[in-house]
């Protein structure tokens, strides 16, 4: 197999090794192409390749890994694994519900590469498909909570209700610091707004809101000077105690004393209850995990957050909007996006930058394909049942909570609860233990009849009492008459919701397959080409990693599930935790963090807390965290989050950390220095020589090194960060582990620290097992994050082995350095290290051409289009150029393609240069051109059409036809970014020390 | 949400049922849809329409079925009925291996809709994509198999044996009429052959070849007088005692004496054996299960079949060649087709119609994607672990069979072989006891290390010496060095196969991947729209109906592994067969036959066996079988194929069989008339009044009622064909129980009797569960034929239940009845019955337009892609006309749609009758317009691109666009047709009695 010879060897020769690897599957150029593409850059093996290329001072291959599966080994080794998780039907609640995913959507969208492979949608016209998924999203939920406008997603509840108390802390006036939160809120959402707060130097205040009249002022009892000091409040609806109360007057209350009110909403139970807006709530927050998706132990789910007129723009992370293409028609394109990093403003307050865009398309398919009447049946047969549950209970003797509720009903057990919980495990379901003395019951989608007997059986209820409830059940149908009296009149929903043809016309099965086929078939993703965006990582989605995501023993089991139901994924959490601590050269690893945003703040917590736990009292609070200009945006956004100030480090003219800024930088701040963060290799593609030096500054001040892992695929098996300097890093498992970007999310972000940060961990309220003691509080709502999707990474690296990591790491260099040698001639190359090699990706300077030519960056990346490529990244690091990272996943004939293209590109640029074309009227400028502009009756530009549609002969079979041309322009060239943009807009000159703090 | 409101329905007012039930997603049109469309047909319900429709003497609305399961609920129990079942690591061998799936192709084919939605590519031109991967199948076979031809699939290695047998039968000189078969051949073959040779009055004559000197005339021990009655010989390569021999000598003596030589060959040890072809065979049979397809309890997988040079037009079933399109470019295209039914003469002897397409894509994609070097690797690797497991049996003193072998070792255990058998199980594997003394193993792509210490326990190995034979295999890597010892030197392969680029540019995942996506791309198939094909049924196959399909517990199962880990199966297919029974009005249901075709002719033989046992001896044998002029193609060449005369039955003027014919016909030939074979509703769409009196007609003369179930879609729930007259019927799951046609295969064709042929159902040699006794043999290769999809109508019926089966028929007829009322201005309907209403489908009459405008059916078909659709069925039954079946799956929206195609069709077609157009340069001569042609530079037509184009606005997002012109016509005319072609054609004019015969 790997001899690269294309004969038939007769079997009496015996080659060793024959089962294919995984790794042959994975790397796209086989070994003879490896060898062709090394003679033309001068070496004779990937090991001479990359000695040139990895300075010598950090380079270390080892890796200590387990030997390499072959593919049906790990599929068995994934199914042993989810045979020691039992799923157990839940009645658990607490945010997290089972759901039924209709085998259509999961299928054609949860299971089709077309969906999952796809980037984040910053090239529209590419794009137009999961952009009016989302869209439909934003229909869903600002029709559903009643308010204005609503993100394409965030994620998770939690963080979602984290973000909405950072819109309202920025607006805070007066130096007010204090955050109300209904003490009737899931515990993840109050510990992670809790730790956000912390950290921007807010307090978290619960208040009991269930002790006013209904209807009346709840904050009467909140002390006066508290409600002066307070800059929001956050409801729930309902809360965790299932009680249902109308809230009306608290709010009105609230904003008038300046208060922005947020509230967080089950979405099923907004299908029956007033919503949130028509309540007159400010910002409503959730989870959409309850439209279909799996528990999957967590995650990943899609979490909302929308919010009144006159709040748009405080909206984090992203938001689709609809505008218009060159032809004047309809288009969908982000809008207002990431702003929040874009704005030239110290304050940034939100690092969002992945969504969940996967999941939230899987939702919103849900409400297409239920429509509304179909969401309201699922919930009043959710509520029914609660009400027979209840009923059953009430019979039976048992003592209830509140009288109003949805779904949930927290039942007494006086003394024994835990025995009651034991007990209807016993009968096969999970109940919630609220304390010793009750029990709390959720019923879902999933419930059956057999689930209410399991409870009542549970309880000692007697069987003729529960017949006699079932009987009348029976009588009733599937919803009894007693529903009026669990639903307050007074919250009973009377709006209409969901009106858009889009929630109507897909009711059958074959209309559905065919919406998504439709939508799908607009989009560009990585089954159809080359993704070569820089810094992203766009490589092989393999099947067998994916595999396991829908298989039942993971989706089915609840977060919150007794953790012996769960064996399999701890061990496969504690196996990946310990390879990815291994492969980084760290002492431990945290997959909690849903996002690399996420893992950022994780480690910048962890730095701060390490400071305090280590800064002398009454010395300087050590804040500063020096930022090369280089970086990505969220990197200085995250160390906002973390209450840091940042002071920007300027690069040399290579490209690299300028050592003597950082001195300078170091020197300055040394009794206020926190840490360094600087990306390695660097976002300019490169692996510097003075990261070395650049760490010892650091920590000879007093500072901490974090590494961002954004390009660690050029790291792997090759260097550990963890070894060669710094203190900790965040790793994007939706890079280089291979969890597809799905659209924009979910991503996986983990923190790997050294030993020195490990007591500072993320932790979570309820669960010890996730993380120490003395960790920083939960940075996302579920105990692992997205466990859900850790199969993938888990796979990956199995498969692979030490040697394939290696191996693939290798390839991406080779892979970028082929193209930066075959581009140079049309492009300079901006940056490179040691020996003219690039790392893992290679930025093309197109400012030169741009100069001569008048043809500009966006023309390149939307005449790509026409040549059935995605644009590589745009304006990122450097305005005017274009980073190109091909994985190793690409193999050589793709890599040629779209080599063949660019080099076909900057011809046709050259004739607008020298006057054929002109600069208005082109086929760059024109891109990209739509089956319609190109069959029209008249063609009035001054190429022909064939050079417009088939450039190269090799696009006259299965050409990709965007289905919009180029969109508005004025609005796009700032979005159209495949990251987070260039921290340099957040630099304000520090010509002066930070101002002082001195710890609490 | 079935009360057809649009409005949200506050929940205080409670509707009944609020869970989706499964028949609203089956079904397209929704209550308020249905309610217009009933409107325009003068009806007020489905009730009312049906009732007019179905003649009241055959009607009965009665269905004994289980209440409908929602789809968690089946999905639950789906998981269930795989619980029961026990997949155990197989060596039992007898033609079937474990075999590895690789990931993407299962994930993007099996499971993908574009793939297994798709129909027959008899419309070469929206096909090419499935078109190519069966001439990439048809490389496979003749680059392995070493002879010029190979079709595109039989259905498995058994019927593709007994076709051999009929092609070297139809070449018989002098009356010979015996069939030489090696001894060494698997049982299922044998039998199978076997049921079809009697049939045709030929006999098997199994001959030793062992004794025989390898490489010697293994045929000096045949009596001449055999040698000399023998048409044909039949070799296994190697056969069920996996030994080896160089048969090149035994070949060219049968030659010489006339015989035509088969060889059944296993796919996976041709990589490293010399071929068939180089060894002098003329054909070559067998099974690609190996390539990758699951075991799935004995199907579906695709068998071959190959021809040498000269023997091209004696092909069974299809066959894929390249032609070229308007534009010149080259163009898939079926050629050659079902031509045995086409022929007009009365010696077809093939009713091969369905394929196994799906399964000859997946296999032809396992060696894409493997490549020559993968797969001898993977031979290899299983020739090694033989080889190996011999040595540790030597090496335990176990007695051995043959020194030459492939995969496949013979033990010996005197006296104790089922004790070797039961401890193997005790081990963990699967071994196959071949008779008191012996037991056979065989290796396979999945076996493993483990597997072979567990037979070496089994045997009593010491473990010591097993420990040795392991220490020696680690020494000597994956395959000892003992291989050329099991491989006869004279037999090991030295000529290239697979050389085509194909084989060799897809070896990543990532390259493999897009171009799985690129061939889904070029074809139309249900998930991007409707395909109206009358006859064909195209429903929807649902996602739920199809997930169990790749489950490794159903998946897993070999078709010879002990019933009791077959239990899951077992209850599915004696529920299938029963439900199946009731709807039919039946006494008994088998589903061994594999294929509508296979159904036919088990039918047929039971027909055969019963006159055989009821005639008196001496009396004329009934061997005639009478069929109306309209039938179905194969009902002829399946009587021919039971040893039946056919006899053509006139339709009168309106379509209906002619009474008065029928008759004349039966009293013709009363005392010969075995059958009668009729469609119901007739092919013509038509619930025929007469039917009743037809069949009446035919038990006075003695004979049976055979009603083809083609059309049993408008019967489901209205009528039973075993209650009003007939005595067997075949059903197509793959049309009205939702199997997909996969591109044209695999189908399942249960065949269905009443009482009195009970006794005749087919059975199966190795399997006494599978049959009775007294059956007429194994009409599959597989006890069970299928057995692997038949969740998908069990999952349909569970989930329809009885209302939502007649519910779907109903709205069947509804939907066909309403197409024909809104086309009917522009295209006349044929025929109609009762009430002026069609059945479930109806035929468009386009022989006046084509007199008044010369436009063409073929123009209008071909246009129809232009407009996003697949063509109806073309001039079946009736040359001239389009033949419309909506089914009940497609909802108002694209019936609409369909509609108004078809009006601006005929607007079109109008504009070239009054000369706007010329006839030979118009939108509908030149359809389909390819992207290329559109935007070509040039542009010389009568009309403008945009009418080319989008002809309708709806068009202008997500058009499709074929991706070759029209396919030279000269060829493609006759086979462009969605079902066997008409019976007609066979007739010869039947003037007197046929010949009389006499029984035995």
């Amino acid at each position: 197999m790997h001899d690269g010879s294309e004969q038939n060897v007769p079997p009496v020769v015996v080659p060793p090794g024959s089962y294919p690897r995984f790794a042959d599957r994975h790397i796209g150029p086989d070994h003879s192409a490896r060898k062709a593409m090394l003679a033309t850059l001068g070496h004779d093996s990937l090991r001479s390749l990359t000695d040139a290329a990895v300075p010598a001072l950090i380079a270390d291959r080892s890796l200590d890994l387990p030997l390499a599966l072959d593919e049906p080994a790990v599929l068995a080794a994934l199914r042993a694994l989810g045979r020691a998780n039992r799923p157990v039907p839940s009645m658990i609640g607490l945010g997290f519900h089972p759901a039924v995913m209709p085998g259509v959507i999961q299928r054609n969208v949860l299971e089709n590469p077309a969906w999952y492979t796809a980037y984040t949608p910053y090239q529209p016209e590419i794009s137009q498909g999961r952009l009016e998924a989302l869209l439909n999203f934003q229909t869903m939920i600002t029709d559903l909570t009643g308010l204005a406008v609503a993100g394409a997603s965030l994620l998770d509840e939690p963080t979602a209700a984290a973000e909405a108390m950072q819109i309202a802390l920025r607006r805070a006036r007066g130096g007010r610091r204090v955050y109300l939160v209904d003490a009737d809120t899931l515990p993840q959402t109050i510990a992670v707004v809790a730790t956000r707060a912390e950290a921007l130097g807010a307090t978290v205040h619960l208040v009991d809101l269930s002790d006013g009249p209904s209807g009346g002022d709840g904050l009467a009892a909140v002390p006066a000077e508290l409600l002066d000091a307070a800059f929001g409040l956050l409801v729930s609806y309902p809360g965790p105690s299932g009680a249902l109360r109308e809230h009306r007057e608290v709010f009105a209350r609230a904003r008038e004393r300046g208060l922005l009110v947020t509230v967080a909403a089950d979405l099923l139970a907004l299908t029956l209850l007033r919503s949130p807006g028509e309540l007159g709530a400010d910002i409503a927050v959730g989870s959409t995990q309850r439209f279909g998706l799996p528990l999957s132990f967590g995650g990943p789910h899609a979490g909302y957050l929308a919010v009144r007129s006159g709040l748009e723009r405080t909206l984090p992370g992203r938001l689709v909007g609809v505008s218009i293409d060159a032809a004047g028609d309809p288009a969908y394109r982000l809008t207002l996006q990431t702003r929040e990093q874009h704005i030239r403003r110290e304050k940034a307050t939100s690092n969002i930058c992945t969504a969940q865009v996967l999941p939230a398309v899987l939702a919103s398919m849900y409400a297409v394909y239920h429509g509304p009447q179909g969401l309201a049946g699922i919930a009043r047969r959710v509520h029914g049942l609660a009400v027979r549950l209840a009923e059953g209970l009430r019979v039976g003797g048992v003592t209830l909570g509140d009288s109003s509720f949805f779904d949930t009903v927290i039942a007494a057990a006086p003394g024994r609860a835990g025995e009651v919980v034991a007990a209807a495990l016993e009968h096969g379901v999970n109940i919630r233990l609220v304390d010793d003395d009750h029990v709390g019951i959720s019923c879902n989608e999933t419930t059956v009849e057999a689930d209410l007997r399991a409870v009542w059986a549970a309880f000692g209820v007697p069987p003729a009492a529960a017949a006699e409830v079932t009987a009348q059940a029976e009588l009733d149908g599937p919803i009894p008459t007693t529903t009026a009296v669990a639903l307050p009149t007074e919250l009973v929903r009377t709006d209409r919701y969901l009106e858009h043809p889009v929630f109507h016309e897909h009711r059958s099965e074959t209309a559905m397959l065919r919406y998504l086929r439709r939508l799908s078939d607009l989009d560009l993703a990585l089954d159809r080409g080359m993704i070569p965006l820089g810094s992203c990582t766009m490589k092989l989605n393999a099947t067998t990693e994916m595999a396991a995501v829908t298989w039942p023993e993971f989706a089915d089991i609840h977060p919150y599930a007794p953790l012996d139901q769960a064996a399999g994924y701890l061990t496969l959490i504690r196996d990946l935790e310990e390879w990815l601590a291994r492969i980084t050269g760290y002492a431990g690893v945290s997959v909690q963090p849903n996002a690399g945003s996420q893992g950022e703040l994780a480690g910048l917590l962890a730095i701060r807390a390490y400071h305090r736990d280590h800064t002398p009292a009454g010395a300087p609070v050590r804040d500063v965290c020096l930022i090369p200009s280089s970086a990505h945006g969220t990197n200085a956004a995250s160390a906002a989050m973390a209450g840091m100030r940042v002071v920007v480090v300027a690069c040399d003219a290579d490209g690299n950390v300028d050592l003597d800024d950082l001195a300078r930088a170091a020197r300055t701040h040394t009794e206020v220095l926190a840490a360094l963060m600087v990306t390695y290799p660097s976002t300019h593609g490169v692996y510097e020589e003075g990261i070395g030096q650049a760490c010892a500054l650091v920590h000879e001040a007093g500072g901490l090194v974090y590494v961002d892992g954004a390009n660690l695929n050029a790291l792997v098996g090759l260097a550990k960060p963890g070894q060669f300097g710094a203190d900790v890093s965040h790793l994007n498992l939706h890079k280089t582990f291979c969890i597809p970007h799905g659209g924009g999310g979910p991503g996986v972000g983990p923190v790997a620290v050294g030993e020195k940060l490990l007591p500072y961990l993320p932790n979570h309220p309820l669960r010890a097992e996730a993380g120490p003691a003395t960790g920083v509080g939960p940075i996302s709502g579920s105990p692992w994050g997205s466990a859900g999707i850790l199969m993938i990474p888990w796979a990956y690296i199995q498969m692979m082995g030490a040697d394939g990591l290696r191996e693939a790491t290798s390839v991406a260099v080779l892979n970028a350095n082929y193209i930066a040698h075959r581009l140079r001639p049309h492009y300079p190359v901006l940056y490179s290290g040691r020996g003219g090699l690039v790392a893992h990706e290679c930025i093309l300077d197109l400012r030169p051409l741009t100069r001569a030519t008048g043809v500009t960056v966006d023309d390149v990346a939307k005449r790509l289009i026409d040549y059935g490529f995605h644009a590589p990244t745009m304006s990122f690091p450097v305005a005017g150029t274009l980073m190109v990272e091909p994985t190793e996943s690409e193999d050589l004939g793709e890599i040629d393609r779209f080599c063949d293209a660019m080099t076909a590109i900057r011809a046709e640029a050259d004739k607008v240069g020298d006057g054929t074309w002109p600069l208005e009227d082109n086929p760059l400028r024109n891109a990209p051109h739509t089956a319609a502009m190109v069959t029209a009756d008249e063609w009035a530009h001054p190429y022909p059409r064939s050079v417009a549609a088939y450039p190269v002969a090799t696009l006259r079979t299965g050409k990709y036809w965007p289905p919009v041309r180029r969109i508005d322009g004025a609005y796009g060239d700032r979005n159209l970014m495949c990251t987070c943009p260039p921290v340099a807009s957040f630099a304000e000159p520090v010509d002066e020390p930070a101002t002082l703090a001195t710890v609490g």
